[in-house]
């Protein structure tokens, strides 16, 4: 029987930067939904964004199309959108999968997750660019996407655009945690995933606030959507069937 | 040269179960048993068996058979067995190998390294139904074999049969730690198993108390004997082996 | 374009243990050089070779050869000689690439970076062996190549050679740690690899003191040159391009 997959991108990403990889899941017969976050779209206001509009803006992606027994899945950043939505629209969905990606308590923010010399280097250059932010394209290239040749690190990074900070620094609004949350969850985990350090890093650091999850690995980069989309479908489906 | 394997199954198993992936190892050359400990036939008593009567079993079946040379394969609870098999046939053995399986120290027994949440549900699973424990179905599916689809999820558990808690919480007997032991020593790591969390999980933690020993890793979840039998048949030969 | 690679082995081998590996990466279109460190060679006095002869054995063979854009790679033993190669000849290299190799602290030995009790076991071999030492066959059998059947831990075993101990214990000269050098840097994690206990390992621990670095890791032993020479290559490959 086909699902239905919502598929959340991360920070400086948009929808588009998750269609190869929503290409192999729906030639595995599912439906897939690659909706771009306000605050990625061409026109919006980085500087205004919030992790708030953010989340709404997923909210009525899912609302307005009346889709039901979502299988919602956040990459990275994504994690803390799809916590979001689970809160408000939890009868709508079936089961939630992060694939490294933020897993908040109440309260927190995303930058709560990440380390401090992260964050440090963040605050500089929002405070250069009206609270937007990129990513060093070095650090991209070497703790990104690290799987990669240097052609396509490059041809990736092109397709970035600026992420509004304020949904970094913003704290979630969550009535439980997500351990309490009764809905399936799973947590993909791409092995040499180094967006975050290895010492301080997505599973099971993160994983584990979950409660009861169904771990799914595969080799690859935080960046696997550009560098093996076809292995991070594969591990998709096995995260978000029953 | 075929070398002489007796496998020793986990809680609510019997060797049947272990039947799929000791074919692989018998297809290499090689001798293979699958014995039933007591406390998980059929007409056992689950109330009453104890950890030693398990280990006594496990001894009969390989003095009955004088078996010698024997590479004594233990998975998950099947590790106090093989532990406690080493303590008084080590002449009969020539290696063990532990299949993300226990290994106790001297006097511990197995929920002493099992994380609080789960023997607090054990305890109350064991008061209500005669000492005996069922493992909750959706944590099965979701930290057993998560690698599996719902299918094999439901037709595995079908198999199992409720397990004697008393070996859960009986001390082991041991006159020296596995690792003063003189016998070769593997231990087979399946990467994706969850069964204990990976905060808390099988290796290193339990691993290095073996002393020297060989780590053999692979794709897989708690119960690769249901989702990946000839996968796990390989490692279990890679570890067996001199 | 093809690239230059230096392959800078660890102790008890020489350059020949990595020409296997050496070959894969010259049939991808590179060039190769392995050289063997002063201290490893046959003439060479075991009892008297310092760390400092190593590192100045290396720098010579990359400065006669006048080799430029090096991607200096190093094993195990090795990343104490690529450290201080870096330290000395940075201008000629263009990347470094640490294989489950020791990333030392200015200041810091080798022996400072082993668990205690392999430490013990060397300091009482170097003690009877005119301050060489060799490795136990069992421990390189279990825990170096673990991967490897008995003829070829045994063939491979026949290949090392008596190692200076003072390469172990004598501490490294190094200008700035090596997260503040300004080169390309990635480490290589075998993922098998238990030469270091996986409660005290190489990945992150000693990898993140690279700063900011490339991981790539495949599956395989410590000693993976000689027990999948073509993994290692590949992923040799993808650490040290650009």
């Amino acid at each position: 029987m086909p699902d239905t997959y919502v598929l959340i991108h991360g920070a400086w990403h948009t929808g588009a930067e998750l269609e190869a990889a929503a290409r192999h899941i729906r030639e595995a017969g599912h439906t897939v939904h690659c909706p771009t976050l306000a605050g990625n779209r061409p026109d919006d206001d980085r500087s205004k964004t919030t992790l708030g509009d953010a989340i709404t803006s997923a909210v009525h992606f899912i609302e307005q199309r009346q889709l039901t027994d979502v299988r919602l899945v956040g990459h990275s950043y994504g994690g803390m959108v799809i916590s979001g939505v689970a809160d408000r629209i939890a009868n709508r969905l079936k089961r939630l999968v992060y694939v490294n990606a933020f897993v908040p308590l109440p309260g927190e923010c995303l930058n709560d997750m990440v380390p401090p010399h992260y964050v440090g280097m963040f605050d500089a250059i929002a405070a250069a660019h009206h609270n937007s932010v990129m990513l060093p394209f070095e650090i991209w290239r070497e703790a990104f996407i690290n799987d990669a040749d240097l052609d396509l690190a490059q041809s990736s990074y092109a397709r970035l655009n600026a992420h509004p900070y304020a949904t970094f620094t913003d704290k979630i609004n969550l009535a439980r945690p997500l351990a309490e949350v009764a809905l399936g969850k799973s947590y993909v985990n791409c092995q040499q995933d180094t967006a975050l350090p290895h010492s301080m890093t997505w599973h099971p650091r993160l994983s584990e606030r979950l409660g009861l999850f169904r771990l799914v690995e595969c080799p690859g980069s935080h960046e696997i959507w550009f560098s093996d989309p076809a292995q991070i479908a594969k591990a998709i489906i096995m995260a978000g069937r029953d």
